[in-house]
């Protein structure tokens, strides 16, 4: 009775006869290419870990960012179009300034997030801020307020939820298992430091590195690993 | 002598031959992929009460928000696509926010449901508030004013209808056979709480635990249930 | 040598090579999937009635308004999508209120038609306030003013006529011929109640309660019936 | 080594292979469509006379406007989409009553026709007074001015040409011949006036009545004629 | 390796593979569709003749007007769409005039021509004065001024060329020919005159007369002759 | 795997999966069913040389320009669409003015060329001076400022090329082949002219007069021949 | 399931099913066919060389320009269409002069690439600056700020990575494998002008000279080599 899939999927912001949006699934089939990235809340504050694809010796592995600080209380890891995640986490820089400007204080770490949703909501409506399609990248984003530290997790419909551990990219499924396994809320950071990293080991391809991931943590500001303190992770594995 | 339906049912605003509109009518499919909920009025005031899917154990099941306060007279509850209901609250917000500003009274309930529904209406308009698709949402506002508690219940096509009870989302056809049999003017809010839980626990799959049910009431004022209030009313089945 | 109608009729204003409109065409059979409505014009005044589609005991009647007042002096009643004829009746209060507040008397009943049908004219146009597809509604328009007591039909292509008696909606045909046979320029008000709820029980499937006909009359304003005064009517039949 | 017509004839503004615009064409046929209007010059002035379609007896005759006043001096009538003319008939009426203003005194009847045709023309273009789709209307405008009386026939591509005698709609064609054979210079206002009705006679199916034909002049000012004044023609058949 | 060509004319803008704009081409057969119309450049002054098609005995001919003046100085006769040519023109005027207006002089006939190309050459491009399509007509321009007397002619791609003897329209290609043979540069206007008018009655199909042809000069003004004058190039034959 | 190149060749700014623009592709084909127009560099200055198509023995030969000029020190040869040219040259001539108006000094040659193709590098992008489709139309641009005498090539992809001789349009491809013989940094202006000429001697299928081609140098101010000079520089052959 | 990969390859901003953007893989394709350019970063300095495809011996080789100056401490060699490199590096140009004019410092290297890359990205977007279409260019960006010297190299996708060592363009795959053996942290300027010449003579077809490749160096200043010392590079391999 009805066309096939295939003929509902390419309109930006069009219902097939189900209810569903395929341009937005096809965007959250861009983030399981992506690298994998896991996020664990603990009460101390939250710990992001990444996999980096350093493509190419040459490659600075620095310059491959796949953490960024959005405010000195809140960063984010990202799997996906890391171009579409960079505009999405200027808008949060912008968002957050604007805040403290006008309010003289924090935003919320919630309210980063809803923030940063809407305008992932908003792809296909011609405004200048949105995009003409759906942005092709998931993130964890991991803060720390007057609610204590706390882990969103978006994608790219623009809805999000709270976690307690995450993982997404391309190695989620089997990360999420082991976080599900591992996870308790009364892990030490040092605890969640370590289940992230030996996670992340199990579904990377090549030796885990100081080159080849990133480690932050908010607890409660934000803070990137130095290589130095990522070898220490490491070497607790 | 017309092509097949499936000609007609990609355009945003295109009229079929028979005068139907497609596109609002798969948007209205989006909203039975969606977890039940569920609204009755009382005289003592308006329950509501949602099934949460908290897909992972991992998931702050307080982040899988499905009932929402618009104002401290009205809250709702939906289903379907989360990211689009969140509009429609955010709307419904800064619409009552301004009318108490203007007009130094609360907005009645049936002015601020007209309010969502006038924007539902005008999708594929191209204005600035408006989307370039049908919300694929559908709301159960609850509210009290001067006409005492009231429940509306809106779809996609942006046309609402006030309801003694009301089921929405992919267990409505059998919960909403369920409250015509219990349904009665006379309930107390307190009888109202335990057939709408009884009547999601039979639509739920899973066991129902203040971690997979949320339940509000507005008796006068928006008042969303706290795990030890829901595990009360659980203990009442 | 032409494509067949089927090729002409998803552009909304395209002619086709025989000089039709088929997406009008088309909002056109919407109404006749719409319940039916009734107006009859009297020395007295003009009646409305109509069938009100009330799908679940659990919806509240009143809620299902088919009958709406437009200013003081002016009723209509509506026949297709809802949503649709909300935008019209709005757009017609705001014109009857302007005119009022401009030029401190009431504006005539043809030009409240003419307003009306203006904008379900410039469907398709873009401008701020027209839709982006022709409004699948029509209504009958119930006015006085020093013209006295009139009655306006309008469709989607944004045509009116004026009236002695019409019917529109899925039983528009039949009762357009009681209409002819039953109505004359010498009905007292009363009858014209009692024709016009005659005619739409022929049309209706289920029996004629208070709750699922609405009636009103501008006589010479506009007053829409209580349950007890539609009850009265019924009696009478 | 073309493709067939069909190919060409639903872009707006496409021109086929031959250099013809088929959207306008097909407007054109719009027109053949509708009920026929027959106009006549006289040095005593103008006649129009219009074929009435009165589908229902509960119908208003007089709301079937075919003639229509656009200054004191200048009246039209229409075959074809009457909303398209009530738009062209609204614009010409701004038209006249700003040239007044602007310079006291009257515009002349072929500026008037003028004005018209370049909203006409503009079809398509996306300017706020423009349509998307050619006006599926053709107008008979009767005049007069300081160059005494003047008739102009307009079509859907913003055409016009001046005539001494002119039909228009589904009956034009044998209309038409008649008035070639009927038609000299030197005929009287009243014999203008018996003529046009007995065209219009030949090519209705139905009697000729007061309630089913219109008959207005421009002698020196527009006036349309009372029911009396139509029978007084009629029975002068 | 191509599409065909009819894979590539329908779009306003797109080049075909060989580097052709077909919808132009198309437009330029529009003309090919037309009236003919014949101009002639002498020392005097440049002399303009079109044929009118004069389709029923009640159209007045003189309403029928394939040449205008645009200043004083300047004519144009036309050949395909006339009210494409009719914008063109009405915008040549307002250019005229603001020119006369800001320097306090005539406007070269070059410059003038230059901004009807200019206008023409923007079609497709969605500015408040272009249209949407390429204009469907050739003109005839035809003007005195510090340079002496001057015939240019432009097509619809906003091309222009200065020319002593030109034909455009459906009798151009035999008209062309015999300009060739007949034309030199020390013809004197009345030669021009009897030249233009001999042509013109070799490529029409009915007998000339004063009502289907139209003859104007420029020397060194714009002057179209009155039916006496070419009834009196007529018997020059 | 992929479409055929057919499939990729209609949008205007569609990138084929080997990463090519083929409607810039097909304008540049535009050039080569131009006429042929060559430029040679020397240390006295620059020279431009271009065959004219006079299809008639009416047209004023001066008309047909193929060569213009851009300022006083800069003029430009064209093969192509020569609406198009005139568009782009009007622009250089607005640029050049307004820099010296804003500077007190004449615009350099590259400034110039690189102004002239920003604009043709924007096509598609729905600004008000850009056009919607390429610039079918290429130039030899001859200037000469500070840094001496100087010629550049620009093409529609709107890259431009600095060169001591260059030939474009249909006759390019033997003409570039003659001038890569012929040509020497130290030629004379005289010796340039005569190179110019007899290499478009040899692609042109008409006998060279003054009438059908055109000469111009910038040295160092633009100059365009007279039809004595260029009947003196004939002679030389 | 799907479609193949050939059905969603030419919507600019459309996802296919398995979340990838054909248009932006196939401006990377464009890339492929551009000419080969090399980056090295010394601890003295960065140097960029470009293979340059003069066409013919009458180009000004110095009119092919492949590196391009965007600050004084920052420079770029470009591969794919070097119109779309211009504008990125005019727009470079613009930032860092109003990033010194606002702060009165020079604008970081990273910062600088990020502004080219916002603009890159933004492709399809519809506001002013952005273009319908990817950028059909990749860049070494070469400069020294605070942070000493560094190269970034930048995709049409708008993303970008810090290097050590990189080429781009058709000759790049092997380029990169030498570039791997030979390059170390600790080489000087000298050497890699040594080796950046070396890598790209493997690659050309022709033989080097210093009219076929361009050679620049940020050190910490932008200076393009002259002919005279891209000699005596050449003489040192």
């Amino acid at each position: 009775m009805f066309l096939t899939r295939t003929e509902y999927d390419r309109g930006v912001n069009t219902f097939s006869p189900e209810g569903r949006l395929f341009q937005v699934e096809y965007a959250i089939e861009a983030i399981k290419l992506g690298s994998t990235a896991i996020g664990l809340r603990t009460k101390e504050g939250v710990v992001l870990a990444v996999e980096k694809r350093v493509t190419s010796p040459l490659l600075e592995p620095s310059s491959v960012e796949k953490i960024m600080e959005i405010d000195e209380h809140i960063g984010c890891a990202m799997s996906g179009l890391i171009a579409d995640a960079r505009t999405l986490v200027e808008h949060g820089r912008v968002e957050t300034q604007n805040h403290r400007f006008s309010y003289g204080e924090a935003m919320t770490v919630e309210s980063t997030t809803q923030a940063l949703c809407d305008l992932a909501l908003r792809f296909g409506e011609g405004d200048e801020e949105s995009m003409s399609r759906p942005f092709g990248v998931s993130l964890l984003i991991a803060g720390h307020d007057e609610h204590g530290p706390s882990l969103y997790y978006t994608d790219p419909s623009g809805t999000f939820w709270q976690c307690n551990a995450k993982a997404i990219g391309s190695g989620s499924e089997g990360a999420d298992s082991s976080l599900q396994e591992q996870y308790n809320k009364d892990l030490s950071l040092l605890e969640a430091e370590t289940i992230a990293l030996s996670i992340l080991k199990q579904v990377m391809e090549e030796k885990v590195t100081p080159n080849n991931v990133d480690i932050a943590k908010v607890a409660p500001t934000y803070h990137l690993y130095t290589p130095a303190e990522v070898k220490d992770v490491i070497s607790r594995l």
